[in-house]
């Protein structure tokens, strides 16, 4: 065997544990028994230290000189085997080893510090992660910006400085657009509950309905939505409230889009360094076009209006059209994930800067909570109630997922730009979505997208699919379109 | 740190990565998508491979040449890393990773071999386990014996020999007493119909009532009742029959018995070499007395019974007494896992003498159906009617489990010394279990026997707990009087 069918082999038996890893997180947020946190945290670290002792070995760095690439696919396999062996070799074992067992822990501190509405439950554990994580962050930079460096584990190529300038071009229209819109005439809304068994069954139709293979996935509840898993297991999560059934729905729909993306990659790559998808901020595209572009479309809510009818009888809602702007509802609101388009980038704008700040020491842990009341108060126009409602909402960071938030925005931005080029396309494709079939929609994906999992980097993914370089411009005039006639504008 | 402190960080990394592999098991025999199983192998190779360089490695070979025991305590985990070092070290990991793969795939045609009726679709792939765990048995043995080596994974210290002399003694008594009970009038049997979901309800509570702490584990349904998981999450199934609800509830108490038992362990052993029980035996003593001795007592039948009228009303059984002889029925069955105490190991004597055959070549795959069938309808009379009520019943063999078998009948010896003595420390004990409380007997094995872990070898824990060398007769005594007082013998 050549250097090159050596490093391959080794690296199959390293992402088939990179896949166990994954199963063992999807586990702890649906299945593990409560009293298992503590032992869950020794498992997690000692299998983070196989990766990583893995990832780092001198073995890797041997055979990765001596490798000859035989083609293109060959050349990204080494590109992303090298990514990894140059990242883990810039973090000592034991701090990675730690990371692992402090987040595993501050994941449970933060869901009961989020129960209890305790933000002074949540921040010592936080302020351990927050120094774990800079500490890591260094190691990567080598003297260069430590935010920058950690972006390198999201969105591969990008800078902080980048996206900046990205959100500094998009704010202030949306900040404009969100301002028409809340000064327009209040949308409808759905009255009544919902069955929330019901809201599962129907989360599962629209699962299948978009291409999601239960064959080889599943969908349970969990506290925070998430996909999990590539190849032939990958599994999602969403929730239920019953007062919001499109909570439920709209989650799935956004999963399934991430779901999908791993399920579509080439089987070839199964296993292998290419055998997810290339980026989160690519992940984000495919999940936010199935939500957003497709789901959230005139089409498609037609379908889902009948479907919902059928499943729940009358909910206050008295037709499509009314149904489309209850979908599209811009209104107050302080839960990220339940923000509508229009606003959702303005959440992500907050996280970004406020986890700059706290990595760059600009604001300090105990600042964090008025710092985070202050900016939404600015952004928003009115005080958070709640921490849950506020800096504890979201899992991200005590799991010690820092420059992950700006990719959820970059997805929305790569959303544009595919929904524009799919559109051309597929003229007919409202038709379609109008009877519940995706099958156009998220074939174009799989094969100008999905398909080629990490083949090529995020840039050309969608450059290759859209025609044009990543920008912010088509998903402006898509929200500049859609509100503008739901609101009159 | 010393070569003794150094070995047990290493080997807690490697307890924490076993209770992974295990866990990966639990999924992929409760949540795991069908379409996942080739993947699942590839998966289960690799942790495989990992634990199998990590207990062979050299460095355990210098660490043990160094080590001092700094205690008793200290020269049990000396003992348990060495024998597993000793083992790993005879096989080779290419092997090793290959049984892994074929047996995870072996499962899976098992299952569907099962439901088809079809013996020939999983003989190929049963051959193919047999040539490897034969292999491997050879590799172990050193050319010795290839069943008793293999035997050491489950029961170290007994051989094919000694347990055949013990099963001698007891087959002719477990004739003869059968053939008095099937003589004798017929029990009593349950009718009706028992909605399913209740079953599960009531399976929590007989859990909770044996001792099963649900915040450190968790219940669920699966094609075979299993436990899984040591420490902090340990976790059982069972399954449902609408018709015989005794297979819910005694598949619980018997899983909870293995449970239980982890759950006990001392936690100072938690991910350690002694952080479970200590032998296939003795873990199915704990199931055992739990599920028998206790759980089928006339005393526990009467709350049992109880608890049964409230929730299921009627179902044909007027009373305490005559319930009592319901769940202790014994009529012709063809599944081992819903034979009674008379019958049971009968079942494990014809499995035993099979597996021996299949490992020595005296008995060839194509053969084996013919075999089981000639040997059932000798032992108990009738012919096996289809093959998942013959060879097809167990999981067992598909997954490599050859030289498993035999340990529940020592487990049943086991039980009869254990019963034996814990009946004599406690005169009253049939007060409490008449009121569903088996604190005093569940505490009494926890403080003789489970707390231990794999602090003592198997014969040492039952010499310890029942002040007597492990024999039939005590089981024997026990059979004899509670089924020559049913049956009226």
């Amino acid at each position: 065997m050549s250097a090159f069918d050596d490093l391959l082999a080794y690296q199959h038996e390293t992402a088939a544990l990179a896949q166990i890893a994954g199963r063992l997180s999807w586990d702890q947020e649906t299945v593990m028994p409560r009293g298992a946190a503590v032992q869950r945290g020794m498992e997690m670290a000692a299998i983070e230290s196989v990766l990583h002792a893995r990832r780092s070995a001198p073995q890797v760095g041997d055979w990765l000189a001596a490798a000859v690439a035989p083609d293109a696919t060959g050349a990204a396999h080494l590109r992303e085997i090298r990514r990894a062996y140059e990242r883990a070799n810039k973090v000592p074992g034991a701090l990675a080893r730690q990371i692992a067992r402090v987040t595993s822990e501050a994941q449970g501190k933060w869901a009961a510090a989020r129960a209890g509405e305790n933000v002074a439950a949540f921040l010592p554990v936080l302020s351990e992660v927050i120094a774990l994580k800079r500490e890591e962050g260094a190691a990567l930079a080598a003297g260069g910006d430590v935010y920058d460096a950690m972006l390198q584990d999201f969105e591969p190529g990008m800078t902080g400085a980048e996206i900046a300038a990205i959100f500094d071009a998009m704010r202030p229209k949306l900040v404009e657009l969100r301002a028409a819109v809340l000064g327009g005439a209040a949308a409808p809304a759905l009255s009544g509950t919902f069955d929330e068994a019901r809201q599962m069954e129907l989360a599962h139709r629209l699962a299948q309905a978009f291409g999601y293979d239960m064959t080889r996935g599943r969908l349970d509840k969990a506290v925070h939505p998430f996909s999990s898993g590539s190849g032939s297991d990958v599994r999602i999560t969403t929730r239920t409230s019953a007062t919001d059934p499109f909570n439920c729905f709209y989650s799935t729909i956004h999963e399934v889009g991430h779901a999908a993306y791993e399920q579509a990659v080439n089987p070839a790559f199964a296993l292998s360094a290419l055998g997810q998808g290339v980026s989160m901020g690519v992940h984000e595209s495919q999940s936010r076009i199935y939500e957003n572009q497709l789901g959230r479309g005139r089409a498609f809510t037609g379908w889902l209006y009948a479907q919902m009818r059928e499943t729940f009888g009358d909910f206050g809602i008295a037709d499509a059209d009314t149904f489309y702007w209850a979908v599209n509802r811009v209104h107050d609101g302080f839960i990220r994930t339940e923000a509508d388009e229009v606003q959702y980038n303005l959440h992500i704008m907050l996280r970004f800067d406020l986890e700059r700040a706290l990595m760059s020491g600009d604001l300090q842990v105990q600042d964090l909570e008025a710092a985070w009341n202050d900016r939404f108060a600015s952004d928003f126009g009115f005080a958070v109630d709640r921490p849950s409602n506020g800096c504890l909402q979201d899992v991200h960071w005590s799991v010690g997922l820092f420059g992950y938030f700006p990719t959820y925005a970059l997805g929305n931005v790569y959303a544009g730009c595919l929904n524009q080029a799919m559109r051309t396309a597929l003229p007919d494709l409202d038709g379609d979505l109008a009877r519940g079939d995706t099958s156009a929609a998220t074939g174009w994906l799989r094969e100008n997208v999905q398909q080629f999992g990490g083949l090529y980097e995020s840039r050309e993914v969608i450059q290759r699919a859209s025609g044009m370089a990543p920008n912010e411009a088509p998903l402006l005039q898509y929200l500049d379109a859609k509100f503008g006639q739901l609101y009159d504008l």
